[in-house]
């Protein structure tokens, strides 16, 4: 059974893309971070889901908070509220972390050697490379061919191959996806800024991406909104 | 003044590298890491050199041992002792870490961007690199396009650079540039297993060549060896 390190931040897409991994027949091995996110619920959601669909192993790894510097994700920034989808995809947002995506496939990059594996899952899609550069196309290949000449495994001729099932998708296409995979999405959390109960805010660009994500998709999101 | 950020291991090379980088004029942000390693000592001499050199900043940034897998530095696995520099040479050592520099390339990223620096200094060497994977050029000029690729600095259009001053030195010429640059060696620690008072082994490949070096650039070693 061939080995798969999955980034499960716990989200739709993410626990998605998981789902889409074990229906592959990989054996798979989660990982989040804990990097300071004012989301920190999504932690517990990561939990749920890794036990729910269930991953072979799942690891949260804390990451130094102070070396991402100024993002609304980490710090005292507000988070854009009430945006349109057209204003979402036009530019790099504020909740830009630098380098998240590296340092997060870095560590997946380190597991996957350890485990003997050469497969790594992450769940960016096309809504998300409109804006963050690190969920680019153009940066999953530069990752990949980095990759093979930064490893033992590399020198030895094999190639890692990062896996972007959903890069294609929009959010109604993968919520689809993910009830075709009986995926249970009440377990997931999308928000950026949820209340102190855990309820996602509904009107940040996570909670606005998927609510029109499962409007389009004709489905009813399972989770309970504070607006 | 520009700013750059150096990794900062406490041995010989990566001193030798901060001091290339002040040289050259930049305001610079030393980062080292915590990350199980059996030579913990090297982070003090990490911390002597930081303020010694006069960097602006010093981080240690404390890894998750457990990711990293199997390796001589930080697992039960016996560190070669008393090996040639043909021996030494001659393949990817025990001492390989998954994804090492990979990940600690990334933080530096991560923090380099926060502080508005594209410079990035690196003390990988010829030696380095006929035994590990990611201290070759190749390594480092796939990163750098990763890293264009990742941020929002690079879509903006500007370069990550990541100097690798050393790249084509012999151990004998670091330790005669450190000279010029007047570099007190006694505060780096090079070796990989030392005893517990911190002395170094003398025989690991580190010390080794750390010997050789020093004896072919005609100078003594200003540290003290165990044996």
């Amino acid at each position: 059974m061939n080995r798969g390190v999955v980034l499960l931040s716990g989200g739709l897409d993410s626990t998605t893309t998981l789902a889409l991994a074990m229906a592959e027949g990989f054996e798979t091995y989660a990982l989040s971070f804990d990097y300071g996110q004012r989301q920190k619920v999504e932690l517990a959601a990561a939990r749920r889901v890794a036990q729910s669909l269930g991953a072979r192993e799942h690891r949260i790894v804390r990451i130094d908070n102070d070396i991402f510097g100024q993002s609304a994700l980490t710090d005292d920034i507000d988070i854009p509220k009430g945006r349109s989808v057209a204003e979402i995809a036009g530019g790099i947002p504020v909740t830009y972390v630098p380098a998240r995506n590296t340092i997060f496939l870095s560590y997946a990059l380190a597991w996957a050697e350890s485990l003997g594996a050469t497969d790594i899952f992450i769940g960016v899609n096309a809504l998300d490379y409109s804006g963050y550069p690190d969920c680019r196309p153009e940066f999953i290949t530069a990752f990949e061919k980095m990759a093979d000449l930064a490893t033992k495994t590399g020198v030895e001729g094999a190639h890692f191959k990062i896996h972007t099932p959903l890069i294609a998708m929009s959010k109604a296409e993968i919520i689809r996806q993910a009830g075709e995979l009986r995926v249970d999405l009440s377990l997931t959390h999308s928000c950026y800024d949820p209340a102190p109960d855990g309820r996602a805010c509904g009107l940040c660009d996570s909670c606005q991406l998927r609510r029109k994500g499962f409007s389009e998709a004709g489905l009813a999101d399972p989770i309970v909104y504070a607006v």
